[in-house]
């Protein structure tokens, strides 16, 4: 398989957007016609997958990603964890990147566990194109999710600075006169750099949340080799204009992940009246559309 | 149910020590008996049930808890997920204490998401009694998982110093001339304090590895309400008297795991002439024997 970072890159520039639809199912904000028909876990776990099944059908032939969060197909048991693995399945027969939310990580040989489990490609039983990593093990914890993504052409997304409002607690710590995201962020560069394809980026990218707009500027400026992975746009709070820095000129360097705000649009005040439950799907559309739109308009995405 | 931290306790009391048998289950590290019909995954994570529910048979009347490894069963995609709600099951009902391994996080809702998988008792899919998490989303991060352990009589881990030989890069940076793990241990402090039972501990728990015995003697004193989960024991290289600082007087305040050096006792050069792989249960009681035997004698766990 081509590297990730050069098939990211194809996927951003056919779609002409930087849009990944965040997965992130929860049980009381399905639409009416998507609940499940008792409380127990298999019955949810059925309604997740057919709720994420019919979101994909809608935004494969808009966006080049979307992002299943692990933790809502995990609160189902293994049940869930199914309805997960058909989740990735189905959006990869419809030829969207699937990044998987799952911000893991361990030490060493079981750090290789899970590398070999989510990004050797074929040979993963969840076979993703790639995977949030937490960095807080140091270097060491992600070796094995680069040399694994390297020889399968697929990647990583480190934590660097998260969309949290909380988030600066520890990140935001000084070291040395910086922050200490900003040692982890040089520390992603320099796997990025190590790892460039003929994309200019490389297997290791950055997590960098939308509602800390300089710092995301800043970030691209510290990371030029690392795709960054923005979440907090939409229903946190974050504008188009709020992520304009995350974007190199050319509208490559960024995708930008919005999940409720997409996926729940049917009971947003702006969709409701006109789709409400049973034309959800439509209001996915609109919100995809729109915030394409938005990014194109606000963003150096308006060039691709 | 009765608070997590006074649980814990008396599971130790009770064992008098305070072992964890980590669940690591390795493919190519099985006893011969247990290796799978075939490598399809199904058949290996049958292995990997049959397996971790016969360590839990030695080791359930000597030990007060086991840590199974979540990495090892998802490697193996859904059917992984299912050996290890049953290994989970499993340990519950021969009344060990189960301290799940994901070394999870997330921000908001979504934390939420994994502490009512994980941590709200019967309400839970996987109704583990504690689960490892990771601090770098900040204490925002870690209330969900917080409120829930409190609600359910369950607790968490977080980790602090990992055992990890490059576990500093990030940990030990220096930020007011303390280390950053420092910092992260004076908030799990903080929040032990605050959900302190009469057991003298709290809700919440640390992560300290055993191959920092000076670091460890610190983290005691830093964390007084704070139960240590100390791994890196045996096939890291620590030793029981590495260990020794992590223990209040009393022989309480810490749980030392160790995995491979247990669960794979049968391929160790002390155990394999004489049990094999035939004898394998043997070899796991040996060592468990062995492991309590050593921290008894240069520990403070010997007053139990």
């Amino acid at each position: 398989m081509k590297p990730f970072a050069s098939r990211l890159a194809a996927a951003v520039r056919r779609c002409g957007n930087p849009v990944v639809v965040g997965l992130d199912p929860r049980r009381q904000s399905l639409p009416a016609p998507l609940q499940p028909v008792s409380e127990d876990q298999v019955a949810v776990a059925d309604s997740y997958r057919n709720f994420c099944q019919a979101v994909i059908d809608v935004v494969a032939p808009l966006v080049p990603a979307v992002k299943p969060q692990s933790a809502f197909f995990e609160q189902l048991g293994p049940a869930g964890l199914d309805a997960l693995a058909q989740t990735i399945r189905y959006a990869r027969e419809k030829e969207l990147l699937v990044i998987l939310d799952g911000k893991r990580n361990d030490i060493g040989s079981t750090a290789m566990a899970y590398a070999q489990g989510y990004l050797a490609g074929p040979a993963s039983p969840w076979q993703v194109d790639a995977l949030t990593v937490s960095p807080y093990l140091g270097d060491e914890s992600l070796q094995p999710f680069l040399q694994t993504a390297v020889a399968s052409g697929t990647g990583i997304f480190v934590l660097v600075k998260t969309s949290n409002p909380g988030g600066g607690m520890f990140q935001d710590l000084p070291v040395h006169d910086l922050p200490l995201y900003h040692h982890v962020a040089k520390h992603v560069e320099s796997l990025a750099a190590e790892s460039v394809d003929n994309s200019g980026y490389g297997v290791a990218g950055a997590v960098v949340g939308a509602t800390y707009p300089e710092q995301l500027t800043e970030m691209r400026r510290v990371m030029p080799h690392a795709w960054i992975l923005v979440p907090g746009f939409g229903s946190q709070g974050a504008t188009a204009r709020d992520v304009a820095g995350a974007f190199a000129p050319d509208g490559l360097g960024a995708v930008v992940n919005s999940s409720r705000g997409i996926i729940f649009a049917h009971s947003l005040p702006e969709y409701q009246d006109q789709f409400g439950d049973h034309r959800w799907q439509e209001a996915v559309e609109a919100a995809t559309r729109k915030m394409i739109e938005e990014l194109r308009s606000a963003t150096s995405a308006g060039r691709l």
